[in-house]
């Protein structure tokens, strides 16, 4: 149930917005969606976003203006979504469970979807003999591949690679390729890092395929991506397609990890001050952790942003102003620990503007977006997103 | 938009939900109830419970069974929500802006309800005279308390007290008492302590009213709470009502501060298990931060408990198991840090409940309750929860 929907609708301007509301620059946007995609052009890849920071029909509209293209999900009820929307081509980017293969299976039956599973050991791919068998699909799977020890998947050498791949094969599903995610690159902030995770990406992923093409699978998709290596990959070779989400919007920590500047961040939350502790240096504003999230992703970077960086209400800096503490519909602004600014005057009523540690977290907390452009105070449009699985 | 729901209606069975999924078990949460209930009685104060947790009509009426009693919202959505379930006595303890404090009176002159509103500087007082010019409302307000430094509100002995009570007067609206919240009780635990707490939040919020009193300000009203020091207080001479919210549901933070056991907790994430990794002692579940949240109040305390504790599919306690790595949709169950047990055995498709560290964090990530009764295989009901501002 999505309340701040009645206070909307007569609102065209940012004066009149609810807060805390979540703002989506157009501009921006437009911005981050095209550098991606002119890089995947130049490498000669296919460029398959991933949905889950984004989760609208709307912002996917920007990516793909003319016709639905590949994208990736995280759930589900993302894929249920977006083939409502039209949209054919998918991978499902997280380990299958029986149960979500079914539906994910079901969703292909009914729909006519192709959509993408993914797996990484023989009991998973064993279970797809069942799901063909109550759907009447043929499951299309990746192996999942695990190429730093970020998570799940399975390394090149490992011998339960081929294992897995001939027990899809046994179990009468398609095996479409393999897929790595390097989500170990978020941890990194050096160009040469950066630049030496990708090439660490591709290579174990491009051997995976060429272990399984020896086995005789054909593995026709060499699939991988996280928004830092897409950035400083600089050889593609025998990489077929990569993934990517946050890039659209991007955020504080990609910022950290040298992926973008402050300026390219696309979302933010607006907010009102509710509250001064001049004593303290405390501005408390109405924005918690309920519309920024719990997220910290920079605490562990070179610059903590604590709950977020603060811009004024057009969307300027206010240099080493951040969300010091949160709770659940609390912030508190205050300057960052060592720096020699002190706080601007912010009085109750004045309105600012939060970015996100993380923006696949702060969009998460909201259902939908107020589109603004730079710092007019014109809203554009508002855009749903979806949440759920 | 709830995906889910269209999956969810024909399902009477845990075995047939969705994960993840938010669970509510019935018998718990009507046994957190009554604790604290109770206890408000004996200590002769009313009981204001707030909704900031539950969010939710279905929760509520647990509490209240036959009509609608007092109780304390979070944002204007919130007191939108329960005004259209009938409820008329609430208080919305945000400060607040000249914005919220409009729109709080526009629902106000729309519905009768009486909304009380929460301030701490003379500005806010004086913005109520355009309010209630605004709206034909009288504005009725608490002025809040800072009884330990903990985020807004006014020490009891600040002569901006007495200041922004006169103003609140000055400017036509009816100042109904003062409000403290010892939101510092969280980091404590022990009975001592927590004995001190309640006792310093009782003493210096009483302070506060006698002090309005002696001006000639009534101060009818001498509100406080916090989960922890709500059921810690021995002695509330001179209060006259108790807030308190996350007590319904308890959490890992509250047994960590000692007010609960891990068996009181009422709300837990179903997940299903998506991978193993042996090497490592992990195993992957499909529950990450967007169903738990990224909350990690139990960081900072004795016992870390990662991302959340571990249960099996019929809520017993997996000992030491936590989750101990969380991406989106991600969870790594793993052993504690320390402990000399090792991992059980789970399997692909295996299930398990997952409990909060946080109770209003993760319970913030879903759209409703899917009411369960302990190791019963059957769901009781769905009930729905609000979001939004």
């Amino acid at each position: 149930m999505e309340t701040n929907a009645k206070s909307l609708e007569p609102v065209q301007k940012i004066d009149g917005l609810v807060t805390p509301s979540l703002l989506l620059d157009r501009g921006k946007l437009e911005r981050n969606i095209n550098r991606l995609a002119d890089h995947a052009r130049k490498l000669g890849v296919v460029l398959r976003p991933h949905m889950k920071t984004a989760k609208s029909i709307d912002v996917a509209r920007q990516v793909f203006p003319t016709e639905p293209g590949p994208i990736t999900v995280s759930t589900i009820a993302e894929a249920e979504y977006f083939a409502d929307h039209g949209y054919r081509d998918m991978t499902y980017a997280v380990g299958l469970s029986p149960a979500s293969a079914r539906r994910a299976s079901e969703l292909c039956r009914r729909t006519g979807v192709a959509l993408k599973l993914l797996l990484d050991t023989v009991e998973q791919a064993d279970a797809l003999a069942d799901v063909r068998k109550a759907t009447g699909v043929t499951p299309s799977v990746f192996i999942e591949l695990d190429c730093a020890d970020h998570r799940g998947g399975l390394k090149p050498d490992d011998p339960k690679l081929i294992e897995v791949a001939d027990r899809v094969v046994a179990a009468g599903a398609h095996l479409v390729g393999v897929l790595a995610h390097a989500g170990e690159s978020y941890r990194l902030s050096t160009p040469d890092a950066l630049v030496r995770a990708a090439e660490n990406e591709r290579s174990a992923t491009v051997r995976a395929a060429e272990i399984l093409r020896a086995r005789g699978h054909a593995c026709p998709i060499v699939s991988l991506g996280s928004t830092p290596t897409a950035h400083f990959a600089e050889n593609f070779d025998g990489v077929t397609e990569l993934r990517a989400g946050v890039y659209m919007f991007f955020d504080l920590v990609q910022h950290g990890v040298g992926v973008c500047a402050v300026d390219d961040i696309a979302i933010s939350v607006l907010a009102t001050v509710i509250g001064v502790k001049p004593e303290k240096g405390w501005v408390l504003v109405d924005a918690g952790w309920m519309a920024l999230s719990r997220d910290r992703g920079t605490a562990s970077q070179r610059v903590d942003q604590g709950y977020g960086l603060v811009c004024d209400e057009a969307g300027r800096v206010l240099e080493d102003v951040i969300v010091s503490q949160a709770s659940q519909e609390h912030g508190i602004l205050a300057i960052r620990s060592g720096s020699p600014k002190s706080m601007p005057d912010l009085r109750v009523g004045a309105r600012v503007r939060i970015l996100p540690n993380h923006a696949c977290a702060m969009a998460g907390q909201h259902d939908f977006y107020s589109v603004v452009n730079g710092g007019s105070p014109e809203i554009d449009a508002r855009w749903e997103r979806i949440r759920g699985w």
